[in-house]
């Protein structure tokens, strides 16, 4: 695969904090092996973590992931943001709340809100660029996903 | 541990992709545990490469992080950023090019550039908070690392 | 933590293929996070998910990992063997059998079945010791766990 | 790629604790993204430190893993065993010895000892096939291979 990445974008959204500004919720629970020396959750980890939502968000929306390899495409990420407000501990369960906050032509943003006991731990934004599975080129996303911001 | 983090910082570097502009430069191989499934290096797998450049870096300008705690200190990871340029690989050698970008009162900021043979591949940032180790208080930062930016 | 771990165990197990010789089962989506470039899940990322079983089975029988943390105690892994039959894939289904396989005064072991759609995907044993959390020394099994094997 | 994997093969390496026995040495800092609330090394983390280590003997010894991909093969790990003999902390330089200890038909088996400052920390065994990369079906170990245990 080439993975010809599209020009970098800019992360624009300023995640909400308020669930209600969210479209999708997810649950995790904490991992033991995803904290780490000081006794909170390592701050790489939030990254697999917001990907698990992602993936169930696009399964709500009868878009699975795989529907959109078996269309010939792929989703690469351009750029992440996490801000950390407080910490998350093992055995935790996290809300991940989730929206679709931007859609361009080739590329889509995405917001984050994660809480335990509906406080606030961590806000994040992922940008992903649509490329073609065959070759890694940036192509336009599917109409489906244009549509969901319409 | 309280970890009361500090007010939310919001990140103001604009990493530069010219090495020249990096005070440290830390080298390592990909591991193969590193990749996914899409034949390159996990987005998620840039921060533990960065934050081994950031123990290197602080043990290069002899202030180990062992030497922090011994101070009572500990630093959270306030907020991070990262922009992937192009994909890193398997077995590639990356060079991690690295400086302290922001230093405030109880915080301070690192910019990153990961290079592959002197090709861009990604930049990032990542602001950390100074706490208290026995108590996770947010704290000043120690002397030494806020006469580094003088 | 001192962690002067017990005379290593020789793991006795050899993990049934057959879901009925199991006392639990925990049921697990995998991440993309955690596949390699061979398209398949990492060989290191089936501990977390076996952990993550043991810990869902502790709860299950009202002995949550924090109650045992609350008793001054901790569970350390001694030794673990894991043979893959078949590759486990993105967004699989596992489900993780797990049973307590033996007990002895200061250590036990569990074994474990992990199968997608009823086919066997891997087999397992984890062996473990119980140490006190205040200085990390061998120690005794609580009652209530040497009682399981009665 | 289909992963027909052999036979499980049953590790019969019982891997001795002093480094005189081993073929190659590779030393590695642990991470602090490699630690768990315990304050120690996951013992997830020592497989892609053992894997590591298992890279760079076969660059080593002059077959690069890309040859062997090369050729049209991958080796895939069959089955693991590790014996945890004492924690291994962040920022500890490991010195992971290593030696090819069982060659077969269609699968080698490696042994491994990690040490800190001399001090035994763990050992371990993994169990490896060869597979054609193109179909995944078990194959004959290249020559080169089965020759290093004439």
């Amino acid at each position: 695969m080439a993975h010809q990445y599209v020009l970098a974008v800019r992360i624009t959204a300023d995640p909400s904090t308020s669930p209600g500004d969210y479209e999708f919720r997810h649950r995790v629970r904490v991992r033991f092996a995803e904290t780490d020396a000081m006794g909170i959750v390592h701050h790489s980890r939030y990254l697999p973590i917001m990907e698990e939502a992602r993936v169930e968000y696009l399964r709500d929306i009868d878009h699975p992931y795989q529907s959109v390899r078996d269309e010939g495409l792929d989703f690469t990420v351009l750029e992440v943001s996490v801000q950390y407000r407080q910490p998350i501990r093992f055995d935790e369960l996290v809300d991940v709340y989730l929206t679709l906050s931007q859609v361009d032509r080739a590329s889509f943003q995405m917001a984050y809100l994660l809480t335990v006991a509906d406080q606030v731990r961590a806000v994040g934004v992922t940008a992903h660029g649509c490329i073609t599975a065959a070759d890694g080129r940036p192509t336009r996303l599917p109409t489906w996903l244009r549509e969901l911001r319409r």
